[in-house]
């Protein structure tokens, strides 16, 4: 009986065959199966169970790949992908060489835009509508975003434009109540305000009769009902977005096929843009992820090990933040959305009037961050890599130009595993670097990181501290930094023949790959520690004597780590002019999904790779196949 | 008498003594004195001319610097600066060495928060506020914000969250009906249709009355006037804001100082989030700059030289796009609020449906042209570089990671001269070079970058085009690139003993310094062209058997051009081993406003300048003097 359905659907045609009664079996039978799967390999569990109807319904009604649907963040497209003919390849979802977690073009025709961050999805359809009308084609675009991603600056800037074009598109807000953890700002009270009041939306025809019925005497009074009338549809709800343009329809159940459907095709029936409003329940179908959805927004998967007991970077960093709070009360935390994620929950809870989770806002957290240190508060932003891309102006024009002491914590620094090629953390050294004044700072340990943090909150101007995704490794107490001077970079290792530089836990790489060689190839291990400004004296003082330097970042080659290095090596006369310089990180490729390990594997940072490109880089061959490669 | 009330101003204090009709007559006093000095300083004068009775009511009202004023913008500070005691200096403004022409910490405390970036106002003023709470402090802060402004995402994402948090707070919405050029989108119709509608405000008593008189037969009818009494505020004006957390108060008339003063009294004495909606005039007191806004929203001094009439680089991308776009008709151009500044106003009268300016929404501008390139387009936007900084992350996740074919125009690249720190395109090439897949082009002359936009289109990836503000050289006529093949660098002049690699216009530096040591010195000068991907073997074969490598950007030197020309020499034995490598550009600090002369004579990058260097740079002396300086 069990997947019955499932298994004759080949694409979503075949949905277009099932009556709503089937559909609902088969939403039933896609649960099931993306449970199962993502107990095996991990994934969003709570996003995609609540769409498995919402995504029935649509594909049931448009004509995919015809009709383009753009899913928002993207993490809510398993059972788009269970009906779009890759059920056979799901039970690789995530996996090395396997399906994505997200959706991709390459993967697929359904698939018709790539999305990973949040808030993409209307800007994306825009475009699609304006290409589409100038071409004179007639194709459906429908984009489906969440509650959470529509608090993203750039989904207004999209609703803003398109809202003002007049053209067709439908916006399906998916509305759960929540991002990752629970929803934040006004327009969510707004959203919960019209769940509560949605008692207008029926009365709207009994006030039209009652009107209807007002004994009009006299023009002034004629004249004010008149406005009355015009203003009824000012009662309805919806009416933010009516007013950026948008015909709004809801709220809707988005657990009832029958219902979504004839909401859709409402909504392709009319002209102009239209929002339909749809009310989901994040983890739909499973016990455990309705109850505590944002425990079960991303699942790792249960393969057998033992989970590890060894803290996290993010943990370090959080209970390092609430250590430095109880004795500072001017430390203030700020989240885009990420409180569990970056490691703040204990802080939240420990100091809940310090705590600010500003929704999917990376661009606000930190001038808003800005205006908090210039009162004299102390503010830790804590913000993936990948998603500190959002805030890179903001970081240069409120930050660093005005030199204030905003900590800047940039979690999920280097590649990031499953969630691949959008999330990859391998660019923040490039584009940071750049940036006058701030400085950089790349923890090895979790004692490290502790002190790192702790200097940090006493310097007068911006200081970023990047740290990989994955446990921090204990090893020795790192000592307090002094908060007057610089942080020096540590010779770990002495060597005889080169010398390698090593940002955070790369160290450990560049450690074992020195161990593989001695005593024949003697390398010494330096831990950076801060990038920027970089010592250039204790560089150029190490690299003397040397015939090899070999730099190790988990980030791409262009402008990274080494290329500074470079920079210092540049000036260097002497001795250091005939010594070779090998880079390691990643080539100009973007990086896919699959487990860290194999990641460093396939571009060459593991400890006997590394080995071996100290070896060559001694005896002088060519190395260019060693250095990173595409994929 | 004329300037006889300001001269009495010596800072805010001094309006409270002066009653409404002196305010008016110190407005008249500050217009003149505004339009007198831009005519020889230059500047913004348009918007400066629209706030000067805003910002006397808000300075008679308000007590700064305790009370925090801070200018979205920046560029409407002109008649604050001139009441905070820098009456004297505002001959100097936008000088070398003189006031800014945005607010700056550095300059008065009245200047509270550094701007010159679009919409981060109320970010910041958020954390200003919060940070006064948490302090237990009680000033009062102001955000002011145009109609323009308000279209960048950012400042909804701050709307969003200080407005769901009741905390006193003022953001004053200047709404001149414009940013630069005509408002855009969906909120700009809103807020014309409250302008239209503001009658709706008159009738709000008259209802109210209405409403007690209807009579109540039975208990549904009595519900439905329950439901309609408290409906009746949706009636009002700014409903959008209201939804948004904020008290609405408005609209106002911007030029009438009595009304202004009791409407900031009225949300001061409010509790919670006060928007109050302002109307402005942009140019007011002007005649030409009412007429003609867009035309005077920038304005040129008029210091006796004749004005330029060789055509910018802004003006030759304006008119190949046109002729190009004549012959293909998927070309269609973007912009985010600069139709004018990027050249685009020939293309948006040539081709109106095909021209699309989004507001200062530089993140949707992008992600909507990846939409349009996936439907077959061939999209190109023009932003300057500072403005592009906001738009990093799409740059990397919609455009680059799925290799659509937008072609990214990026104007202002380098220094740009009077506006200074905040909008110096400095930091372009660091942040786009880290960017896998993406092509990066810098013209020299004007046929270059028509050649270059030709090649570009053609492409079948994202591409980056930069170029400087100002005049484009027309030297000889450049070739069409074949599509088929990246644009290769060029030898523009051969040379002995050392080669200088530059970038764009920079070519023109390191032709004129050449020139200046020869016949004793000779270097070779390359025009790169494409700075990404770099010809490597290209580079390699040019400098193989010379002494020294100079290389020159309008850019950091932190992980800019040099580095990436590093990047290609590290791998090189023999002979260029011995080579000594001169990167030339800016150092670690940002830079100040002033002519682009003589930013270019304070960092060494004129041609006598960079001679030094070249002689130096043979002889083996130590050039750190020489390589760009913090000032």
């Amino acid at each position: 009986m069990r997947e019955e359905l499932l298994a004759q659907i080949n694409s979503p045609e075949d949905l277009k065959k099932l009556d709503v009664r089937s559909l609902e079996q088969l939403a039933k039978e896609i649960r099931d199966c993306i449970v199962a799967t993502v107990e095996k390999t991990g994934g969003h569990l709570g996003a995609n169970l609540g769409v498995v109807e919402l995504t029935l319904a649509l594909h049931s009604v448009l004509s995919t790949p015809r009709d383009k649907i753009i899913w928002d963040v993207g993490h809510q497209c398993y059972a788009h992908k269970l009906i779009t003919g890759r059920r056979d390849r799901f039970h690789t979802l995530r996996q090395w060489g396997g399906l994505s977690g997200f959706p991709v073009p390459r993967e697929s025709e359904h698939d018709h835009f790539g999305v990973g961050h949040s808030s993409t999805s209307i800007s994306a359809a825009a475009g699609m509508v304006i290409a589409r009308d100038l071409k004179g084609q007639d194709f459906k675009v429908v984009a489906v975003i969440g509650d959470g991603a529509l608090t993203g600056g750039m989904a207004f800037e999209g609703l803003n434009h398109i809202g003002s074009l007049g053209r067709d598109i439908i916006v399906v807000l998916n509305d759960n109540e929540m991002s990752i953890t629970s929803n934040v700002g006004a327009l969510s009270d707004y959203l919960g305000r019209i769940r509560s009041h949605s008692f207008l939306y029926q009365a709207r025809e009994g006030l039209a009769a009652f009107l209807r019925r007002i004994p009009l005497v006299g023009q002034p009074l004629a004249k004010i009902a008149h406005r009355l009338k015009i203003t009824l549809k000012q009662m309805l709800p919806g009416q933010f977005f009516e007013e950026l343009g948008f015909a709004y329809l809801g709220p809707f159940d988005g657990h009832n096929i029958g219902e979504l459907q004839r909401a859709i095709r409402a909504g392709l029936a009319r002209r102009g843009p239209v929002l339909i409003h749809v009310y989901t329940q994040k983890g739909r179908g499973h016990a455990l992820a309705e109850e505590s959805p944002h425990r079960y927004h991303g699942v790792s998967p249960s393969n057998g090990a033992p989970p590890s007991t060894a803290p996290s970077f993010s943990d370090v960093f959080g209970e390092s933040l609430v250590r430095l709070a109880e004795d500072n009360g001017n430390i203030v935390a700020i989240t885009a959305a990420m409180r569990d994620g970056t490691g703040l929950g204990p802080f939240a809870k420990a100091f809940p009037e310090r705590f600010f989770d500003v929704g999917i806002a990376e661009q606000h957290a930190l001038t808003l961050a800005a205006g908090m240190a210039k009162e004299g508060l102390r503010p830790v932003v804590a913000i993936y890599s990948t998603f500190l891309q959002r805030g890179y102006d903001q970081i240069i024009h409120d930050l660093a130009l005005q030199k204030l002491p905003v900590v800047i914590c940039v979690d999920r620094a280097g590649v990031v595993g499953d969630d691949g090629a959008t999330h990859q953390g391998v660019f923040d050294i490039s584009f940071l670097r750049a940036v006058p004044g701030l400085t950089i700072l790349a923890p090895r340990t979790a004692s490290e990181l502790q002190a790192m943090l702790e200097w940090a909150l006493q310097q007068e101007g911006p200081v970023a501290i990047r740290y990989p995704r994955g446990e921090a490794a204990a090893l020795e107490p790192c000592p307090r930094f002094p908060t007057a001077h610089s942080i020096p970079p540590v010779e770990v290792k002495q060597g005889r023949d080169g010398v390698m530089f090593a940002v955070g836990p790369m160290v450990e790489v560049a450690l074992a790959a020195a161990e593989l060689l001695e005593p024949e190839i003697s390398f010494a291990v330096v831990n950076m520690r801060a990038l920027k400004p970089l010592d250039s004296s204790f560089v150029k003082q190490v690299v003397e004597g040397k015939k090899c330097v070999v730099t190790l970042e988990d980030h791409v080659l262009a402008g990274g780590f080494g290329s500074s290095i470079l920079e210092v090596l540049q000036g260097m006369g002497g001795s250091a002019a005939q010594c070779r310089v090998v880079r390691l990180g990643y080539p100009d490729a973007f990086i896919p999904h699959g487990p860290i390990e194999r990641l460093h594997e396939e571009y060459g940072l593991t400890a006997p790779q590394v080995a071996e490109v100290l070896r060559q880089g001694l005896s002088g061959h060519n190395l260019q196949v060693l250095v990173g490669r595409d994929v």
